[in-house]
């Protein structure tokens, strides 16, 4: 880590977020935590005062987000909700070190634990990405995901109110709300079914309006995608099973859709390469819920498609662990469902901060913005694992991981 | 008990529960737990490496249903969770080898201790019936069968769907609902008075119908009965009193009547052999509970009578104890209030399996169901007692009780 | 007390309850708890193996009613809960010996503790009045009759159906519901307030109306009167302010009207014979309280009298203490309001049996009715206070209080 | 303080607060606490058996009123209830003493600490000001003033009626029912967010409605200033962001306004004179609050003003500490805002009793009046900073404090 004021990064390759063609053999300027230029091959930075980094051909990217995560689970029996707390302090830091997450969502965590790793990151005290806090996952009695240890379960139109205005008053972003079932559950916890009854939907987004606060929405069948659309969801979940008028309602209303497809894709049987056989070797998932993933893929895959082919707003989100892996992965399945790599990283970045509702300030790699950002050896517009690759990750416009010594010849 | 693969039964009178004709001196091959032939007189099974019984002319039921059982109440006071969930399992266990009751649909258990059963019972470690559970019995504050120990009192629509979704989150197979009063009770536990106000009878529907989860209603008077069966329920229990517009919307529904005749039949009055009186000298019904049951059993004989002519669909159920006795005291009654043996066979096999949503794997005998069966020495379609002489029970191909050495020559 | 099974009372004016005009010199013949022959003095009752009393022409009556009454409050500091429990049975018990009260209907009572003593009374273990129950008094917090430990605070339309049905389960005869405010209470508690809102009274009575239990409602002003009329009370308490469209209401629903005049009407400023200022004396009311009654006592009158004249159907009930004093007390407010001593006989006989749905059984001094009868030494109908001039209380046939070595010469 | 039945106050300049234009050198009587005779120059008042005050010319006026105040907040670490309690006792006798406030209404206490001083205040057992009590500051969870530690969270329709109720019962004389946000607070606590839910609305002020209970409603932008007089409010407290109709339904519905100028002008980038720097430097207000304040300061002035010329009924509260200094720090911002002298005077007396519904005893010096009178040294109609020049404090008819040795030559 560096705390000087003026960072110059040179000889790169910039994919800047906005642009599909790279800027060859450009600079970026960094001051202050803000990028202060983005330069060409043709133009010389100024390089006084500034600490300067010659990048051999490497390429920078706008540091990546994962929009939909949750600290690790299940649970090992006995674990104290400080040591949940701590581990995912520990997580959150190495997906921002090791993975060149800069930014996460949570999508759902106990005690308020996001909402409290974002204030000391911010505070700058401990390095970790930027936080995004849901709080609790708010599910019914008998609800979907009962297994984490992350979900609050509400009963009745003021059992969903009185939880909201609980999660507004801790400090979250924004609330997640659980509409429907899951492929990692329970026997009775199917993502065909709908879980709340009317008036409890009607409730729960009636004081999200009136407070102002976006609902994150795990909506997983056709009826609750669009029900959580009709009521205004800012951000829909997962969505594995949709129709034709789930893709229109998305388009005419601008509504995101985070696809989440490592979990319905992630299993033995559909594993395609060491990196997701490595992976599953150390997740041991139970076969009963990989039978679940198995029977729900290629469905999901195929909403996921229809909806990147018809411009639904799309952001990447993991929903898996460990979060320093958990963005690449994703990352590497909507290539293998058929979006390009560049659609992916625009997913991954630019997409990802607008839909925090940040994309004035993050997202893409333009003079104002902060300076968040990742290099990596290879051009992952040629190969999407290249973004493995990672050689530094800037936060802020501070080197917050260097790998140079490991990564580059 | 055996664990052999293949058991062939043989020189035996098939009733198969499709056909008021028995196949006479016919065999029945199973292999690895389901029915792989069923041959008439004219064929010969193969024996090779089977285990063969010759039954000489007895007769081969599907093993008997109760879709209607309890725990054993009133509780003894002081008895511990552990003794009852104990108790219980041996009841069910009995009701299988003593009077071969091979599945159960449970109506009411504290505790989910039905559900446990059926865990143990599916894995295999003990041996007992199949069980389809329903955890709790819902009703309202001040509402029927509290001196059971099995009610769970509920108040206000989301009192309801609350402990709904607790049943659903606990591995309830159905819901059972208490719609009204009954005949054991209470004073102010009547069976002509509705116990739940019309929201929250609608919320209880609701949530089970997003949930998919069959409601078992209990309903014992015209408006509930007719209010069950608008609201969607599956079964209807009891139907103690009647009108013409319930067997109307019973034909037109297609839903369930489980008509338990046992409760209003057996006293002390009523009794018609030494059977039941036996029965009634155990149990000790109190006075006044007999005197409530006399003056509803006319009435509930008639409505029986007149759904077993309309066509209903029905299954038996008999709501009392122990378990072992329960189902074929009830097909006494069947009998005794008008129903043929064969009605009342198929009643307690083929319609049971169906109404339990597993017709297609059990209920009857056809190749490629499960082996569920029993051996009686004599024919019960010639008297329905006769289902009480049992000489094997097997169940999942598995002879689980063999009286041969006891009631055979 | 006596047992014996015949007991014949003559020699005495019967007011039997019908009929105006007093049967002189005749003889009611009393045959295992019941009523047997009704003679007058033409006729000579057979006394074979009877027990006969020659009454020397004092008068006879059937016994009073009281169907309005509380345990005693203001409670004492620390008072048990078994402490009150004893002290109100012993109140009832002297309700009956000293005062002639043969039987009483409860308008609120903490624990359940008039249910309890109904059931003991009624076992014969003790001596004691018929007890009609309603166990708690039912209010909304912050309601009326807060200080006298028997209300229950009950909020939202399933906080009073959760205590109905409780009610309905602890064993209760009928549902004392409390709709306004009361003169006795702190200065937020009035009278002319109606405190439940529309959907908790809606609640209130579609639990009741299900159950088919009688409310007896606590109504103060003419809202609150007409709502209770309308949504089907059985009894109104109080009517302490009313207007026509009240008396209209009663008069076409045939819904009973309670008047409670000691409330209003028993102050120092309004007493007007040595027995009410004799009884002021010794309940010590707090002088803001009696301010609240003076200034509400002439509009209680009038409509006292409106409901009288206009035939409402009303029966005698008097709120105050002690039991054996109250009913007796409130006999001569009625006199004193206008109501002829007849009109007041048979509201504390017949009318109040009738009310209590017992009217084929009690009430009138008639052949076949229960022999609940009071004898007094000079005639009633001429002076209401004679009633006071108790010689015997005859309950269920027995002798349960024999004064004549006091009260006669 | 002095206990003498006949006081007379005399050479004095009386602001009696019905008229703008001063009665010179004047007397007024006061006999058993209230107000005999109030004489201009030209007649002498009857001095047998009274004390006399000769005030040399000095100003005479109504006791003054804050009807906007609170217990200190925020609250110590670890402070008890007993010290919160006994500290508002001492501000409250501070206000009236040193500050010459005779009369207040609180905004929300916890504990309903207000309804125990004024029962301690009422009974003369201390000195202190006229109380009328809210009790708990009502709000829902997640709501407006948490950190106050007077706000209870209320969710649902009966969660508010359950509340009131408990306030009621409690003795409080209005409902502080809280509807929007407000400056100072957390980030999630702005006072452009409305907070109820309609029906948690509508069933809070149905309950007051029923009861008869004032609602003081904090409503901060046009939605809740608008629902809540259309809701029947009876005041309207801060109006910080209003609109053209909110005026309207003031004038058309009369309802009051109670615009605490303090909460949005009291920073250091809006002080305007010593007092209130002296303030500021007392108070420590934290930046972040300080920058909400100047934000809403400018359109706060404006409604305020606009309301104003438009002839709206509106009184002084104040809604900052200590209550010593509080109304006058307000009458400094309503005149620094363009109110008269004149009409800041009566704001904080004849409009402050009339919001208060005692127009007809206090609030103006009249014969028959409750004697709650201030003595000032010079006038006030010229400079409102003179009413700080306190001389003595009359309540009831009694001298409560004396500062003419250090206020008078």
């Amino acid at each position: 880590m560096t705390s000087r004021k003026r960072l110059v990064l040179t000889g790169v390759n910039i994919i800047d977020g906005n642009s599909p063609v790279p800027i060859l053999n450009g600079s970026v300027v960094v001051e202050d935590g803000l990028i202060a230029e983005v330069l060409d091959s043709g133009k010389s930075p100024n390089f006084r005062d500034a600490r300067v980094l010659e990048l051999g051909g490497a390429y920078l990217l706008p540091g990546l987000w994962d929009v939909h995560i949750h600290p690790e689970y299940p649970l090992p029996p006995g674990i104290t909700l400080a040591q949940q707390t701590a581990n995912f302090g520990a997580q959150l830091s190495r997906a921002l070190t090791d993975g060149g997450v800069t930014s996460v969502r949570c999508a759902g965590a106990a005690s308020y634990m996001d909402v409290a790793w974002r204030r000391v990151f911010d505070s700058g005290k401990i390095v970790g990405p930027r936080v995004f806090a849901s709080g609790y996952f708010l599910t019914t009695t008998g609800g979907h995901f009962l297994t984490s240890g992350v979900a609050r379960e509400c009963d009745g139109p003021y059992g969903f109110v009185h939880a909201i205005r609980e999660g507004i008053k801790s400090g979250v972003d924004h609330i997640k709300l659980n509409m429907s079932g899951g492929i990692m559950g329970p026997p009775w916890d199917l993502h065909k079914h709908s879980f709340l009854l009317q008036e409890e939907l009607e409730a729960a987004f009636a004081i999200c309006h009136l407070r102002e606060f976006n609902v994150m929405a795990h909506a997983t069948n056709p009826d609750t995608v669009k029900a959580a659309i009709r009521l205004g969801a800012h951000t829909i979940e997962h969505g594995y099973i949709q129709d034709d008028e789930c893709i229109d309602l998305f388009q005419s209303s601008g509504v995101w859709y985070v696809p989440t497809l490592a979990i319905s894709h992630l299993t033995n049987e559909q594993a395609t390469c060491d990196i997701e056989r490595e992976w599953l070797e150390q997740r041991q998932i139970a076969p009963d819920l990989q039978r679940r993933a198995d029977a729900a893929s290629e469905e999901h895959a195929k909403w996921f498609k229809r909806a990147l082919d018809a411009g639904v707003k799309m952001a990447l989100g993991s929903d898996i662990h460990p979060l320093s892996e958990a963005a690449l992965l994703e990352m590497g399945l909507w290539v293998r469902d058929g979006a390009t790599e560049w659609q992916t990283i625009q997913a991954a970045t630019k997409n990802a901060a607008e839909l925090c509702g940040v994309g004035d300030k993050l997202g893409t790699i333009e003079a104002g913005k902060l300076a968040d950002l990742i290099v990596v050896t290879d051009n992952p517009l040629d190969d999407i694992t290249n973004a493995r690759k990672l050689m530094l990750v800037v936060k802020d416009g501070q080197i917050v991981s260097d790998k140079r010594g490991r990564t580059a010849a």
